[in-house]
């Protein structure tokens, strides 16, 4: 993993001056797995961290679990979901695994404060201490170990005993998961570089080409399974019917998902990491940020994408370009400068 | 302000693969402004942000304020600092505004939530609301309202009249601020890019290499008016008396000149950006990494030039490794990577 010198695709503006930079890279594939646009290295095998979370919810709904259990369009969201730990997050990852059989102690992701603001000034307010509940993951575990439970009943064994440890890798609920990555993505993870994420799971280093293709066939079913292009069919609409779900308040996902319903399905991810389905084009995208330190440059690439790419109206061009040339005010509310896609990124776009 | 492709200089690890890369600029320069270790570009302007507070702070001590209104060490680490908030830190600006015989309505730079964790949770917890007290710029403000409150002493003016609009740029107390900035850098202000800082003051581009010489001058006193020389002195000595007071607890600032006392006085800045003064072997250190996210990135960068430069023996180059090479660790405790300096970076620097 040594790193190339990828374009500027994003500026940090004040004044007029440009005083930070975001590099990165960036792959669009279409349903047939050519590569339509590519800025930078998109070879390099990157982590996908949570913005793969709807490939690694596909056995939820292939393997019969959500049917058995009767999850919702919000359980569903929420399985794909990066969520900010508000209450409604937290009582739905509840209800998952209440459905299940189960509660809060299966959850093996760790616990942390809740990303957005007002939720977490309102546990600290009550004295309360943040759970697993809370977890932007929670609702991804959540999942697994309803995929887990399913397993356990058709073998007959004790649920909460046979989705322990659900998160190891040979576990057979994580096998699952990471057949599906494989499946999507085309890329042997066999031979992937490995990490371990956030919330304890198993990253594996996968090419942006490679990536933009996986999110192309969850846009359009083609190159998927039958089990897996009916699964992506039902992730995309539940997400498209509950978007608070799928991140949160004030949040990009959550906002555009709003907006534009099922024509475009996308997911950030950490470290700079967006991905997304864009159906009606057909078209999968996959960005990754050199710096990857935090989301707010790969946010303004994955607006421009949409933008110039989504086959979308004036209206909902302005609205994207609200993501895409984000004002930025200070403290007493003066507007001290932007982040804006480059002239680069854009002009590459519009030529594509 | 064209962005040059500077080098890697840190590198976040996830597993045993680079996840993310930080790529920047550093200058380090000698007493008699001789540029002795480069590696960028260091000509270009950049926004020292609050890294450079210490200069704003001279005239604090130089015009007799400090003198003037009896201001204690903490109060004048508190003038040089961004400070997170705390009980304490709010405390002693609300005194340093009560010696100049004002209060809290006369800071000018906005509210926000206090950055220390446990101090903003409390805050939560007891149902208030952040004050201008809690901006981490509160400090450097009231020690700018002091300096006002001075002339306005000497003129005969009403203080509270006087200081108002304090941070517009041709206000007498900005204009002494600036004027010592421009002595101290050796810029030409004039004739600088110019943007609004988070606290609403200006923010003059500068080029790291001149950003160097302003704290090489600082560690050594030679190159400033007697004045400047001995205000430098004095904060120095202030910061490294009170380390607390010029970041807060647990923060890179405080926990190393706690460690290192006066051998070090080192600040950093927003979008990337941190000074330092190597005073024993009269070194002036400035960087500022091109994404400029956060400050994870340049931390890692100065702890390699301390850890190189700063004559340390080997439990102390010990603990600057630790900000060198800082382990990562998930919601679960486990370590899952590295931030660390590259190898590039390191070799640089022992070479110099």
């Amino acid at each position: 993993m040594s790193f190339p010198t990828n374009p500027d695709l994003v500026h940090a503006l004040r004044g007029d001056a440009v005083e930070s930079v975001h590099r990165g890279a960036l792959a669009i594939v279409d349903a047939d797995g050519a590569l339509r646009f590519a800025l930078g290295d998109i070879t390099r095998p990157i982590f996908p961290r949570s913005a793969v979370k709807v490939l690694q919810a596909l056995p939820l709904v292939a393997s019969g679990a959500a049917d058995a259990f009767g999850l919702s369009n919000d359980e569903l969201a929420l399985a794909c979901a990066s969520h900010g730990g508000e209450p409604r997050h937290a009582a739905t990852s509840a209800s998952m695994l209440a459905k299940a059989g189960l509660d809060a102690a299966a959850l093996e992701c760790g616990a942390h404060w809740p990303s957005n603001d007002t939720a977490m000034k309102a546990l600290a307010r009550e004295g309360r201490e943040p759970q697993a509940l809370h977890n932007n993951c929670s609702g991804k575990h959540a999942g697994f170990i309803c995929v887990g439970c399913l397993m356990a009943r058709a073998q007959g064994a004790e649920p909460r005993a046979f989705v322990r440890g659900y998160l190891q890798p040979a576990h057979p609920v994580m096998r699952e998961i990471t057949a599906a990555l494989q499946a999507t993505t085309g890329a042997d993870l066999r031979q992937a570089p490995v990490g371990t994420d956030g919330c304890s799971i198993p990253t594996y280093g996968i090419p942006l080409q490679n990536l933009a293709r996986a999110f192309a066939r969850i846009g359009t079913g083609l190159g998927l399974s039958e089990g897996h292009a009916r699964a992506a069919r039902r992730l995309r609409a539940a997400v498209a019917a509950s978007p608070f779900f799928v991140a949160g308040s004030g949040r990009m996902d959550t906002r555009v998902m709003e907006r534009l319903g099922e024509r475009v399905f996308c997911k950030v991810g950490a470290e700079g990491v967006y991905c997304a389905a864009l159906p009606d084009p057909g078209l999968g995208v996959a960005i990754k940020m050199d710096d990857g330190n935090n989301a707010r440059a790969a946010e303004v690439v994955m607006a421009a994408v949409i933008e110039a790419l989504a086959g979308l109206d004036d209206g909902e061009r302005e609205f994207l370009r609200g993501f895409s040339e984000l004002r930025l005010k200070n403290w007493n509310g003066i507007e001290v400068g932007a982040l804006r896609a480059t002239a680069g990124l854009r002009t590459a776009l519009a030529a594509s």
